[in-house]
C-alpha cells in the first residue's frame, strides 16, 4: 500500500516532467488554423488526439485513372495526414492503367517505390544525362535519388500498382511538362531554354491550358 | 551541321562541368572498403555503376517466421542495398504468422507502415505513457514517430504482411526484450532499473541468451 | 566631434540594419502563446528580454527522493527554462537515493553525464544488445548515444548527484516500465510484444497505475 | 475535344493535389504578422504572391560610406527580402570608400565575397590564430568560414565594391568592437576579458557610444 | 617578464587545446585522394594550407559563348575549389551573349543571382505550375528556391554577366532537355512520359546526342 | 526445448539483421588512422570496442591555472574523447583562480554553463551589441547561444569551478585577443579594422607572440 501510494507520487512526478518536457514534439499534428512556416505547422494540442489522427485509410483505394497519362496518384501528405507533418515521411499509391505512366518530374527528396502490381519500367537521370532504367517486377523496389527527374511506365496488360515513400512530408513535386506548358510563359521564351520548336510547345501549351 | 558541332562542344562542355560538380553527389551508393562514419559510408565511383545498383528484389520473397515472435523482418538497409547509403531512406518487409507479433521496439528514425494483408493491431506509447492502438486494415497506413516503442500484432487468421518505411538508410533498431535480457547485464540491475521480479529476468534471459 | 557624430550615425546604422537582419535568431525565447512547431517554439520580442531570460537557478536545488525509486529528476529543458528553445541543449540534475536508480529510459538525443558525486554504475545497450556499463566516480563522464536504452544505479552508500547534458531542448523522454505498464495497452498484448508473463505484467500494471 | 476535356481534368486533378501538397513549401516569403521562430518566419499565402515579391532592387544602389569605418553594408536579408526566409541564402553590397574597412566581425554561417571593384586585403582568423589574409582583385572570390573572424579593407585608390553572399537568410552578424566597446560592459571587465588597457577601453567606449 | 614567460605558456596551452579540438573544422578543404561521402570529401590537413587555398580567381574571366545556347557557366563548386567543401556555398559566373540563356534547369539548392551586366528575363516554375519571371537589371538579385525548374534568357543588346550563389559546395545540377534528350532513353518513353511528338523527340536526341 | 532453440535462432537472426543494419551507426568512435571530414571522423570498428571507450575521466582532475588569465580549460572533445564523435556533444572543466577569467571568445554552437564554485559574473553580446551578464552562484546554469561573444569572471574569493556543455563534439573554438594579437595580422590592419590605437596592439601582440 505504502508502495502503491509513492508509485502514484512518482507516477504523477514523471508524468507533469516528462509531459511538459516532451509532449507536443513527440509528434506534431499539423494545427492548420495558423500558416505554415519552413519547418512545417505548428503542433495541435496532444489533449485533443486520438490514435485515429495517426492512421490513413485514403490509400486503400484504388484512384480514377480516366486521364490523359491513365493515372491516380492519392497523396498521405501533410496536408491530407496531418500526423505527418515534421516527421519526415510522406507516402503515395500510385494506380497506373494500361498503358499509362507517371510522367517525368522531380521533387526536393528522395524516394522508394515498391510494386505491389507490375511490371513497370522505372527510370531517373543523373546530372550528367545517364539514363538508369529497368523493368520491375512485384516486390521489387527502386531508390529515386532527391531532385533527379524519374519517371514509371506500366508496360504489363493489366493496372499497375505502386506505393512510394518519400522522406519530407511535403516532398515538392514538380512534373516537367505541365510545368513547361501549363502556365503563361510565352512559347518563344519556352523555344529558346528548352530548345523545343514552338509548334510543339503550342500543341503542348493547348494540351496543359497554358497560354502566350 | 554547324548546330551539330556546336551541340556537340556545349554537351561535352556540359558534361564535364556538370558531371564533375555533382556526379558523385547525385547519389552515394556505400563503398564497404571505407569505414562508415556519421553521415554514412564513402560513395562508389558512379562510373562503376549500373541500374542495377539502384534496384533490390530481396523484398519480393516472404521470409522464414518458424521463431518465437512468428516474424520474418527483411532489410532494405544500407549494408544490404547500399544505393540507400546518404538518401534517408529504407524498407522492411514484415511477414508475421498467425498470432505472431512483431516485438516492442524503437529506432531513431520516423516510420510509415503499409498494411498489404492484415489486420493487425500497430500502436505506439508517447513519452507521458499513452498507448495509441488500432486495428489496422489492407490499405490503411500508421505514422510512428521518431524514438517512441511500438510494435504490430497480426490479429487475423493467416499470415499478414506489411511494409514499413523509415526515413534513414540506417534507422537504429532496438528491440525491448533483447536489448534487456539478451546480454550480460546484472539481474539484480535489471531488477532495479525496470522493477521486474528476478524470477522473471532469469526466465527471459535463459529465453534470449543472456547471462548474470 | 565630427567623428563622434559620425560614429554616432554609423552605430545608429549598424544598430538598424544588424539588429533587423538577426535580432530574434541571435536567441529564441520560447513564447508560450503560441503552439510548438516542430523546430520549436516561437521566439519573444527580444525588447522584452533581461538578461534573467537566459539564466536557470532550479538545478541549485536538491530533489524529493522519497519515491520508488529513490529519484529526483530536476528538468531545465524548453519548457522550463524557455531560453534554451531553439538552441539545441537542455540540461538535468538527478539526485539519486542510497539504492536508487534512473530507470532505463531513452531518449531522441545524445546525453553526456557528468558525476558530482558517485559511485554510480552508468550503462548503455547497443542496437546489437550489447551492454555497456561500468562503475563512474566523481568527475567521470559517460556519453549514451542518441535513442538507445541507458540506466544509472546508485551503488555507494550516500546520495549520488549528477548533472546530464542533451543536445535538445527538448529530448523526448520514454521511461520504459512506465511505458510498459502505465497504461490501457491490454496485459495479452504486453505479453506478446515482450514474452513477459501475464502474471508480472498485471503486477507493474499496479504499481505504474495502467489498466486492462 | 475528348482529350482537351481529359486534359481539363487531369491539370485541374494535379493542380489541387500537388497544390496542396507543396505550395507553400517551395517558398516560405516571410509573414511578420507572426513571431520568427528557430526555423524562420511562417509564410504568407502563396496566392497573394507575385515575381515581385522574388526580386530585390536594393543591391543596385551605392551605400553612404560617410562614416568612420567609410563603409556601407547593404542587406538583403529575410527582414529586408522577405522571399529569403526558410530558403538559407542572403546577399549584401559593401561599398568600401578609399582607406575604408569591413571591421572585424564573425557570423553563424559561411560566406563567399565577390570582388567587383578592387584591390581589398581580405582575410580570416582561425580557430588556432592563424591569419590567412590576401590582396583580393577584380573578380577574385573568397571563402570566410562560418563563425571565423574576417575583415576587408580597401588598399587601392578608388571606392571598393564587392558583394557578399552568406548561407542563411538570417546569418547572425557580430562586428567586434562595437559589441565589445558598444554597451554597458564595465571597463574593468572588459581589461580583464580582452587584456586591453582600461585608457583604450574607454576612448573606444566613446566612440562606440558605451557607458560604465 | 614574469607575465610574458606565463603568456608563452598560456598561449602555448591555448595552441595545443584549441587546435587539437577545432583545426580541422573550422574548414575542410577537399583531399581528393579519397573518395567524397555523403557530407563531401574528407579534409586535408590543415598544416598544408595558405590562404591561396581559399582564394579562387577563376570567375574573373570571361567564359566562351559559342555554343548552341550562347553560354558560358564558370563554376566555383567543391570540384574546382576544394576550400568550398563542408562549407554550403558555391558561385558560378554567367556569361550569355546575345541572344543566348541558361537552359530551364533546377538544383538540390536554392539559388541567388546578381546581375551585373542586363537585362536578363529570369524566371522559375513553381509545384502549381505558375510561371513567375520578371525583367532583371543591373544590380538586381532574384531567389530561385531549391529543386523549381528556372531560367534566364539575355533580352539586352549586348553580353549580359552574372553571378549566382547556391546554398550547397555541390549544388546538384540538372538541365532538362540534355537530361530528356542527350542519352538512351527510347523515343517511345519519352514520348509517354513527356507527351512530345517522336518527331521532335528524335530531332532533340541528334541535337544533343542522344540514341534510341 | 524446442522453444529454447526456436529462441537460439531468432536471436541469431536478429543479430545478423539488426547487427548489419545499425551497429555502426549507433555510435562512431572517432577512427583517427583516416582524415576528418565535414560530418566527423570515420568510425572505429564497434567489435573492438569496450565500455572504457565511453567514459572520460580526464575532467575529474584540476587543471593548472598558472597562467596569465588564472584559467584551466580541461577539453573532453572528439580529439580527446573520440566516443563524442558524430554524437554532437562535448564538454570543458574550468578551474578559474581567484581573479581569473575565461577570456571573451565565441564558438559555432550553444553552450550552458554548470556552476559548481562560485560566485562568477558571466555575459555574452547580443548581435546588436547588448551585453547581458549577470553573477552566477554555485547551481546556477547560463546559456550562450551559439557564435555570440561571452565570458566568465571569478569575482569570489578561492578559486571557481565550472564545467560547459557545447552541442558539437568540436565546438570550434576562438577567442578574441590572441585572435587578434596572436599571429602576423600588420598592426595597421589590426588599427583599421578594430580602431584599437597601434600602441595597444603591439603591446598585445607582444603579449601574444604576434609580429609585424
Amino acid at each position: 500500500m505504502e508502495l502503491q501510494k509513492v508509485a502514484f507520487l512518482f507516477s504523477f512526478l514523471i508524468l507533469i516532467t516528462v509531459s511538459s518536457a516532451t509532449s507536443v514534439v513527440d509528434f506534431c499534428v499539423a494545427d492548420f488554423d495558423y500558416p505554415v512556416g519552413p519547418a512545417g505547422y505548428p503542433c495541435k494540442n496532444p489533449a485533443n488526439l486520438t490514435v485515429d489522427d495517426f492512421v490513413f485509410s485514403g490509400l486503400g483505394v484504388p484512384g480514377n485513372t480516366s486521364n490523359i497519362f491513365k493515372l491516380a496518384a492519392t497523396f498521405a501528405v501533410d496536408t491530407t495526414f496531418p500526423a505527418l507533418n515534421g516527421l519526415g515521411l510522406s507516402m503515395l499509391r500510385l494506380d497506373i492503367g494500361v498503358g499509362g505512366v507517371v510522367p517525368i518530374h522531380s521533387h526536393r527528396v528522395s524516394e522508394l517505390i515498391l510494386v505491389i502490381d507490375g511490371p513497370i519500367i522505372a527510370g531517373f537521370i543523373s546530372g550528367d544525362n545517364i539514363a538508369y532504367y529497368k523493368k520491375l517486377n512485384k516486390g521489387d523496389i527502386m531508390i529515386f535519388p532527391q531532385n533527379l527527374l524519374h519517371f514509371q511506365v506500366n508496360v504489363g496488360d493489366k493496372p499497375a500498382l505502386a506505393f512510394v515513400s518519400l522522406n519530407s512530408a511535403s516532398p515538392g513535386f514538380q512534373t516537367t511538362s505541365p510545368s513547361l506548358f501549363g502556365n503563361d510563359l510565352p512559347t518563344n521564351v519556352i523555344e529558346k531554354i528548352t530548345l523545343l520548336d514552338a509548334v510543339q510547345v503550342k500543341k503542348l501549351k493547348e494540351l496543359f491550358g497554358g497560354t502566350n
